[in-house]
């Protein structure tokens, strides 16, 4: 395994979020587990929905989170349009590791930061390496091409 | 199809929901699509989870709903718990029709109501007739308030 | 109060919405109180979520559901991007009618309906009228003007 | 501040969670972000959701997710009704550590668990001390296990 200063990071992506009110709870701001929701959407648009499904449906693979590490330092309010930005890179041949941030609009520093730790898995939940088709999301020369 | 005069209803089943932050909005009250996860619980609940998950796993069918008909009249507060009152019948042999409540705490009359059509579905999504378990809910020798 | 036949009707309004992890249930599509979240959501896109914030901060007016009448007659699957349509018009000085549609890719008919019947609100929870700037959406001149 | 080996730590609470067709998604488990919501309504039972209220209310105190640590171990089902165990500790006058774990039935270790860090916040989100009302949770007149 490659030791962490050498990985290659990907390059920060950025989703734009709209808060509404089913984001909110009673206190005025956003319910904290809906962060993870976000952070899970913009990863979505890295590797994208439509090889998601593939993966799924051809070769019964998914993508499970197995750790998250969160912190919650702002509130988010109705009506902002957050920035989720995002950078991953790979750790062995089994998981990837996410570098997740929301920015508020105007914000001066993120409002929320995680760490969150994917696993590839069959259905029948055992592990297994990531696809090719993933890895090459991360190939040295981008944009990928196959070989 | 029989007239609605003559279907046999099932008793009211009572079941209890307390409403945490997850529920509420930023408006103080609960988030109205809500009310439509609380009615699906209890309705678990009459039909019980465990013949559900073999309805599914066994005989590939499951409960879809078709319709729903609902009026908000009440706001309901978080650290309320709600009364979620449930009645059924059976309307022709694919169509079970749902009458279920909310009511608050100390109310006088509901909160909420609504009237739910739910049909079986098999897992390519085409109808199918209520399984004789589930028939067996409404049997003419439990107690019914009409017959 | 003008009859239905009367009423001025608003254009259609599309939103599109992805279809994530969240949105979906064990059955493998949508999970049905998430399409009362979309139509939320596709309304204030409509109002404007700058307008209804500060109608709530500064004049403490909400809109609250009164009452939804939906049929679902399709399953949404995860990473569709559905079509969201509205329309809507205003019955007497309280109330707003909201038509709407959820439109899947290629569909050939609509995969979910609903009437939605929405009030205003202030923080006590009282009906009060449709402010101007909400009314100012239908003006007969559109795009509308102050008068 | 007390080092970690002094602090009182709660008894262990234990507090039922049904899973529910909301709860899950397409993949057949539980959404990993309803985890964080099953641990935060076993800590509204362990604090009293009339008190949460009444600290809102009266006082303008509320209790927010500062950080959240989890892993997720294994997949958790439909039917399944899992048992959440919480303990908890003060750390210094204003955060409060929640070790909190998610047991499946017949599980032989956690399927979910969290360290979780609340903080006490007023209406204006700025950080305040816990109240006396929370400290009196883990008074020393309590059996604990650790003293």
């Amino acid at each position: 395994m490659q030791s962490k200063t050498e990985v290659t990071l990907s390059k920060e992506f950025h989703f734009p979020v709209q808060i509404y009110y089913e984001d909110t709870d009673f206190s005025g701001v956003v319910y904290h587990p809906n962060f993870l929701k976000y952070f899970e959407r913009a990863r979505e648009h890295v590797i994208g929905a439509d090889m998601l499904q593939q993966l799924w449906q051809e070769q019964g693979i998914g993508f499970a989170v197995y750790k998250t590490n969160m912190g919650c330092f702002d509130g988010v309010e109705f009506a902002d349009i957050i920035d989720v930005r995002t950078r991953f890179y790979f750790d062995g041949p089994y998981r990837s590791i996410w570098l997740q941030e929301i920015w508020r609009p105007n914000g001066t520093k993120a409002a929320v930061t995680a760490e969150i730790e994917m696993v590839c898995m069959n259905k029948a939940r055992s592990l297994c390496p990531l696809p090719p088709e993933v890895l090459a999301l991360l190939s040295p020369q981008e944009p990928s091409e196959q070989s």
